[in-house]
């Protein structure tokens, strides 16, 4: 799906940006910014293409990605600090990004003919994984093994799809559904700060 | 061997509590945990796979290592620290798991026409790796790069595997005596504190 | 090339010295030493590989990389901080090292039909991934992405080897020229303290 294609770039410098802008809080020079802005975007692609032997790897045969992500890092670069004021339309297309990327993701899986769980689980990686990496390399417990729930929402809508894909529902809409539903999940969860502590 | 494969599961597994509890240490919530008991669990395996080019990695086309670890991850939430009462138990399950991860490891990597050398080191990688990048991603400079010697046990143990194998011993005696050599290192380095450090 | 083969060689024994006495400061024990040694000096040609799908990696099916390894554990184990004297002696050989992983990577990317915008970046992450590994495990942000320059470096004399390249240049001469200009680059960069950071 062509749309689908187009957000799924949109999303991946989305995603270069908040890299960018997390390694400028570190301090980190602009090669790192750049790197890191890299690795945030693309790393949860990669990680699911490695596993799969699915190599090379999706951005290393198609540019557009690469061209997007440059985009992403310019902007972190000259606007900086300044970014975060457009932080509602950020949060927007960052959700939706993450929708995306599942959805991407676990279509890849199944179409390399994974079980549906391991799909669900390719799925929720090529979402989350690079900003697990970004945190790692900033020397940070990732985020989103603390307080953020946006893995659970990927994983929640991941199973949708495939209950869904075997009840025959049309493709299209199976799509639309699962990506409302990952993007309202994790829309509710930062509004109410829902969290899934151990310790209250 | 059906054995080992069981014994496989049961040492992924413990594994698995091993990283969940670990993780609660850290303050994790409940998907941190269950992303670092999987890591934890499978990581050195999928390492081994992807290094060998032996894709899609094991744990993906055979769910029951999800599953168990699925158990694991739920024994160290819903029991927490009062599972290391155990810890005797704990303990022996954790140093057979290491060494039949070896094993395992070094045969696969043998099946696949590696060198003997290689075969050694990706039986080693299997049983360490997991555990080093829980480590990482837990903020940490890897415990078994500072303290534990068990990678030099499994080292060893892979080394007389090969040795055994070149004398022709029979296959199942050669596994067991590798299994009783590698536990037998591990505990004794344990209860004696054996160490590598260059600093006395 | 043979001569790059041994250059290649003699590259990722400095790395491995370089690993081994970051460990040591770290103050990790002999096999923490070794490992770190062994990810710093091969980090990079392993991402290298597995991104592109080369599988088994590089150095599993030629030991000559792991005997040198082991050579350059060993002077980082019996020497430590004496080596530092002959820290100019290091510093070429490094800088040297770089270059020549930089080409290798870039050929390699080029043989296995890369396109050569990922090329270069492969040639990049060949000399550039180890460090960064060898920095994530100690718990440290990476260098490179904070002060040191040579990835720029990197980037920049693969992308003058692709544009020689179409020029038809000669192939030994291309690799020459390369070499000396990411040596000199970075050589430059060091002696005059340039920086690449955002922050004055």
């Amino acid at each position: 799906m062509n749309i689908l294609y187009i957000i799924d770039l949109i999303g991946v410098t989305v995603f270069a940006i908040s890299g960018g802008l997390t390694a400028r809080d570190k301090q980190l020079d602009v090669f790192g910014i750049a790197a890191v802005a890299f690795i945030t975007a693309l790393g949860g692609g990669t990680l699911r293409d490695v596993l799969m032997g699915s190599t090379p790897v999706g951005w290393m045969v198609d540019l557009r990605y690469l061209i997007m992500i440059a985009a992403g890092i310019s902007v972190s670069l000259m606007f900086g600090e300044r970014v975060r004021k457009f932080r509602r339309t950020f949060f927007l297309f960052d959700s939706i990004g993450i929708a995306v990327f599942t959805v991407l993701g676990l279509q890849k899986a199944l179409a390399l003919g994974m079980h549906p769980v391991i799909a669900v689980m390719m799925g929720m990686i090529s979402a989350v994984f690079g900003r697990v990496t970004r945190d790692v390399i900033c020397n940070e417990i990732p985020l989103i093994f603390r307080k953020e729930i946006y893995a659970l929402a990927c994983l929640f809508g991941g199973t949708i799809f495939i209950l869904l894909r075997y009840l025959d529902i049309d493709s299209t809409i199976n799509i639309l559904v699962t990506i409302i539903i990952i993007f309202a999940l994790r829309s509710l969860a930062v509004r109410f700060k829902w969290n899934l502590s151990v310790f209250s």
